[in-house]
């Protein structure tokens, strides 16, 4: 992007069950290049993949490898950070215990962190985002699932067993909707894109009335855009739908607040492009809903770095790491 | 208790609506000396029992002033532990933006830590009780409300406003029972001993058949402990809520599971004096909510150190304290 001199940069790595984002950012968190490639079958053929557009970020950047820190990675889970292993991926196949962190440092012959995507995203946020790198926060990406980072004191919030965070599995709803973890109500079966529009989905086939029952020779295909814009257009089923997303994720801040008491909870992921659609009647619920015993509401914003907060947080995270070592 | 030469202590104070305990403490939880006296009118009358207290204690263990190290105070809040001020407190008249931590450095000559009695119940357990001093923990006081101190690396869990671990006021039924603090669903509306036995009163003030209908005369004195009994002799009312209480309870430590993934969920407090009769059905309803995506659940067990739990964790927060500045 510029071929004056630069500060140093840390090497940020994002590895979805789509494609792998790279990125080289700055210490105050500007990204001075990025790529996407599809990820490849496979963690060999991901790793040979990683560092060859590591190669092209710096001619990109015209950065020299000496001028590259560390790096960090993002997987999907489970896995264990302490450890550098990878267990397994959902939605990747063939990766089973595989020991990244190691791989990747002799690969690419720098220091490497390692994190589980949801909490590097949430730490991106923190670090470069709506985070502001001040006070405790909470990030939700509203996709697939619900995935989370918990940031206190500035460090991703772990746990004993390594695997805090999972707050799509928050049960919101004591008897509710089986989820596929094998919990009833999770907060991601009413508050995940892919929730809500399998929500549609399955009332529409039962005969519920909906605009969207025009559609339905593809009612597979029917996403929560689909519902969003139908919820806004005044469709009745969308409405309950859209509404009942947003009061249980304003009943998951209600519990966050409590337990974690964060500065900020930070709505990203799909269902958050939506904007005001959804956050102004989540922030509602909120209200309606929260303790009146102490002012200590967080502050409910959408996120801002889109799909390159988990890169960016993996080089926010290896930055943070030096910091803390060199300390 | 012991006339022979002692390791250093500190002197732990737990400020409690009804009684003030204080204690000496040596580096390993020991209790060297405790006392207990009715908790006066206002903080200037409490300060000076709590410096007549301290007095008593260093005469009983025959320890010598230069011996006590540091001294902990837990109160009831909304406090700040950071500011080292009660803002109020809850059932302690008078106690109205007091700088608590100053006032008690000022009498006792010594460094004094300060922080809310849920929080130092919890770090209590966690130091010389049945958290062993080792992985993130959890514990739960089911007493007049639900009281909560979450532990995570050894340290106490503030949050940005200082209000962290109100598990209490975690939503767990949507549109439930109304809470004093304003919210609906709150857990101790289901789960503490307090809540427990509103709930009885109000099904048979309602005209629900129950053996304890029997007590109408005296409905205002029924306790926990009254269906704790009644639902072991087999009456279905009573069954019906202790059932519900550890559903709910259950549903608390799936949540805890994944937002703070500890490695002990410790019970204690009022609803716990039944001991097995809570803890194998909370376990029961855990095991049957919980997930199947990964082994990484909370071992859920009994507090061990009743109601010194505050005293013992004030005096362990100020050695913890202690050994953090010096190291």
């Amino acid at each position: 992007m510029t071929s004056s001199p630069h500060p140093s940069v840390c090497l940020g790595i994002d590895v979805g069950g789509t494609n792998i984002k790279t990125g080289l950012v700055a210490h105050d968190g500007r990204v001075v290049a990025s790529t996407v490639r599809p990820t490849p079958q496979g963690p060999e053929a991901a790793l040979a993949v990683i560092a060859e557009m590591f190669d092209g970020l710096l001619r990109k950047a015209n950065v020299r490898r000496e001028e590259v820190l560390a790096a960090g990675i993002g997987t999907p889970g489970p896995l264990s950070p302490s450890k550098g292993v990878v267990y397994r991926c959902a939605n990747l196949d063939g990766w089973v215990n595989v020991p990244i962190r190691e791989r990747l440092a002799a690969r690419l012959h720098l220091p490497v962190v390692f994190d589980n995507d949801g909490n590097l995203a949430g730490f991106g946020e923190y670090w470069a985002g709506a985070g502001g790198r001040f006070g405790d926060m909470v990030a939700l990406t509203l996709g697939t699932g619900v995935g989370c980072g918990i940031i206190i004191d500035g460090r991703i919030l772990h746990g004993h067993h390594e695997n805090a965070a999972e707050t799509g599995h928050m049960i919101v709803e004591r008897h509710g909707r089986p989820c596929p973890c094998g919990q009833r109500g999770c907060l991601e079966q009413y508050a995940s894109a892919a929730g809500v529009a399998k929500r549609a989905r399955e009332e529409i086939e039962a005969g519920a009335a909906s605009v969207l029952r025009e559609r339905a020779g593809d009612l597979a295909a029917l996403s929560s855009r689909d519902v969003a814009a139908a919820a806004a257009a005044g469709d009745a089923l969308c409405r309950r739908l859209w509404q009942d997303a947003c009061e249980y994720l304003a009943v998951a801040c209600v519990n966050l607040q409590h337990l974690v008491n964060p500065r900020r909870i930070v709505l990203g992921g799909g269902l958050a492009e939506s904007g005001d659609a959804l956050l102004l009647p989540v922030r509602e619920a909120f209200t309606r809903f929260r303790w009146n015993l102490a002012d200590d509401y967080p502050e409910i914003t959408r996120a801002v770095l889109g799909y390159d907060a988990g890169m960016i947080g993996a080089a926010g995270w290896a930055w943070e790491t030096l910091a803390r070592r060199a300390s």
